[in-house]
C-alpha cells in the first residue's frame, strides 16, 4: 500500500543526507512536520514526542532514528501500540557499525597507550620509547566480557574474531553462539574476576539502572578496563569514580554519562585513567544518509506488508 | 645437535622475561655475552655488532631480536653468511602482531576522532556531540593501500577482514591473495588517487629510501591518511611536512621518524594533523617473553636440523 502520510517529527537532519538521496526521497514521498500532522500521519520517522502519540490515531508504524527506544517502552505506550496495531522499529542496524568501531578504537588505543603518546606530543615531546612499549599490551588472547549481546556487541564480536580473544557475553538466556560464550548472571562474578575488558553495551531499562555498581566493581580484576557505549545510567558513576581513584580498574572509557552533557566540573573528567567522549560513538559523516536508507528499506517492506527490520514492538 | 654455545650479544632484556621462562631457559642453555665470546659462539641471539661478525668463525646461526635486518643486509655480510653457511633469522613473527594492532589502533582512533576527544578532556571539557560525530567516519567499505606486504601488512589485512574494506598491496610480484589485490608500481598512482588509508610498512633498503616523496604525495587524495609503521627513512619528511601544511593529506601518523629520537623542535611535532609516537609499535609488556619463545622454538628446530622460521639469509 502507498502510505498516506510520512512524518518527520524531529531530530532528523536532512542537511546530513547526500543531495541525490535527499531530492529523490522528497520527490517521491510526502514528509511533513509538527504536532498537528502527527495526528494525521500513518508513518512517523524520527523521534516523535511519546506523549503526543496517544492522539495519533492514524499511526500504523514508527521508525525511530535511535538505537535505544526507552522513551517508547513504558506500559502505557506499549498498550497503545498493541491496541492500535502500531509497529515500532528502531535504527539499531545503522548504529551497530559506528558504535562497534568506536568501542574497538578505544580498546586498541588504550592497549597501545595512544593517549600517553598524544599527551607527550602536546607537552614534552620526549621520546619515551621504552616506557611507551612496556605499558602497551596485546589484545590477542585476552578475555572480553560483553554486557548485553545486541547489535553493537554482536558486531564487536565479529571485529574481535581475528584477535583470538576469549569472548563472553552476559544475556538472559545463556547459549553458545559462534565463538562467544553466553553466560547467565550467576556466572558473572567468576567471569568478571578474569576479564581484561568489560564492554558495557546495555540498553536503558528498569533492570539495567546502575548495573555496574560498587558490588560489580568489587569483582573486577585490577588490570581490567571498563568501557561504556550503552547508556550512562547503567553505571553508578560514584562507585566508578571511587574504583578509579583506588586503582581497582586500570582504565575506564565513557562515551555515555549521567547527565549529558557531563558538566566541566564533574570529577570524572580528571579521574585517573578515565577517558570521556561526548556520546559520539554512533555518529559519523554518513549517519543521516544511512538512517534514511534504513528507513526507505523498511518502507518498501511496509508497502508490501513484509517483516520490518529492527522491530522492537 | 646440542649447541656448543649461545650468545646474547646485546639488546636483550632478561628482566622483561617471565621468571619461570627465564630460569628454565638459563638452567638449560649457556648464554654468554661480549665480543670475545662472539668469536667462540655457535649461535648468536640479539643484535650482534655486524662488524664483529667477520671474526666469529664458529657461528652457524644468528637470530635477530628485531623485525628489520638492514644492518645485516650488505654485500660483505651476505658474502660471509654464504661462505660460512651461516643462517640468519629475524623476529618478524613476534613483531607482526603488536605492529599490526598498533597501526590498526591509530586507523580507528583517527576515524573516530579520539585525539579530538582527548584534547577536549585536557582542555575545555565541552560536550561537542555534533562536531565530534560529524568529523568521524566509518572504516567500513573504505580503501586501504598497503606499501609492502610482509608479516605486519599481512596480519593487518587479516584484522581488516571484518570491515569489508578494499585492500590493495604494493609488491614486486603482483598477484591476488585472499582478499588483497596486489598491485605493481605502474598501478600505484591510480590506486593512490583513490585510497583513503595508505599504510607504509616498507623495510629499509636501497629501493625504499624516500619512497614516499613529493611526487608520491602529489597523487594522494586530500581525504587520505598516511601511516608509517616501517622505517623513518622511507618517507621524505620535508615533503610530508609540506603536504600536511598545504592540507594535501587529512592526517599523518608516524611511529618511526628520521632521526630517532625526533628532536622536540622538529616541526612535524606541531604540523597540522600529524600524530607521532616514539617507535613503540612493536613493543608490549610481553615482548621479551615472546622474543625468547620464538628463539627457543627455532632452537629446537636448529637442534634437529629443521627449517627455521623467519629465515632471511
Amino acid at each position: 500500500m502507498r502510505p498516506e502520510k510520512i512524518l518527520i517529527w524531529n531530530d532528523f537532519n536532512w542537511d546530513g543526507v547526500s543531495p541525490e538521496l535527499r531530492s529523490s526521497t522528497l520527490d517521491r514521498y510526502q514528509f511533513v512536520q509538527g504536532a498537528d500532522n502527527l495526528k494525521r500521519a500513518t508513518i512517523a520517522f524520527g523521534k516523535p514526542d511519546p506523549d503526543a502519540l496517544k492522539d495519533a490515531l492514524n499511526l500504523r508504524w514508527i521508525q525511530l532514528t535511535s538505537a535505544g527506544h526507552a522513551p517508547y517502552d513504558g506500559a502505557d505506550i506499549r498498550a497503545i501500540f498493541k491496541e492500535r496495531g502500531i509497529t515500532l522499529t528502531n535504527s539499531s542496524a545503522v548504529y551497530a557499525e559506528p558504535c562497534a568501531e568506536h568501542l574497538f578504537a578505544m580498546m586498541l588505543a588504550l592497549a597501545r597507550c595512544l593517549p600517553r603518546a598524544w599527551d607527550n606530543q602536546r607537552g614534552a615531546r620526549a621520546w619515551d620509547h621504552e616506557g611507551q612499549r612496556e605499558q602497551s599490551f596485546l589484545l590477542q588472547q585476552q578475555k572480553v566480557l560483553l554486557l548485553g549481546y545486541g547489535a553493537i556487541a554482536r558486531r564487536l564480536a565479529e571485529m574481535l574474531a581475528p584477535f583470538q580473544m576469549q569472548i563472553f557475553a552476559l544475556r538472559r538466556h545463556p547459549s553458545k553462539e559462534n565463538k562467544v560464550t553466553m553466560i547467565a548472571k550467576d556466572q558473572l562474578s567468576k567471569v568478571l574476576s578474569e576479564a581484561d575488558h568489560i564492554v558495557n553495551a546495555l540498553p536503558e531499562n528498569d533492570s539495567t539502572r546502575h548495573f555496574v555498581d560498587a558490588q560489580f566493581l568489587d569483582h573486577v580484576k585490577p588490570q581490567a578496563r571498563l568501557y561504556n557505549i550503552g547508556r550512562g545510567n547503567t553505571v553508578d558513576q560514584t562507585a566508578l569514580l571511587s574504583a578509579l581513584r583506588d586503582g581497582r580498574l586500570a582504565a575506564a572509557y565513557l562515551d555515555v554519562t549521567t547527565p549529558e552533557p557531563l558538566p566541566p566540573d564533574n570529577p570524572l573528567w580528571s579521574a585517573p585513567n578515565c577517558y570521556i567522549s561526548p556520546h559520539s560513538g554512533g555518529g559519523h559523516r554518513d549517519e543521516y544518509t544511512r538512517l534514511l536508507h534504513h528507513f526507505l528499506d523498511n518502507l518498501k517492506k511496509f508497502e508490501k506488508d513484509g517483516e520490518l527490520t529492527d522491530r522492537v514492538a
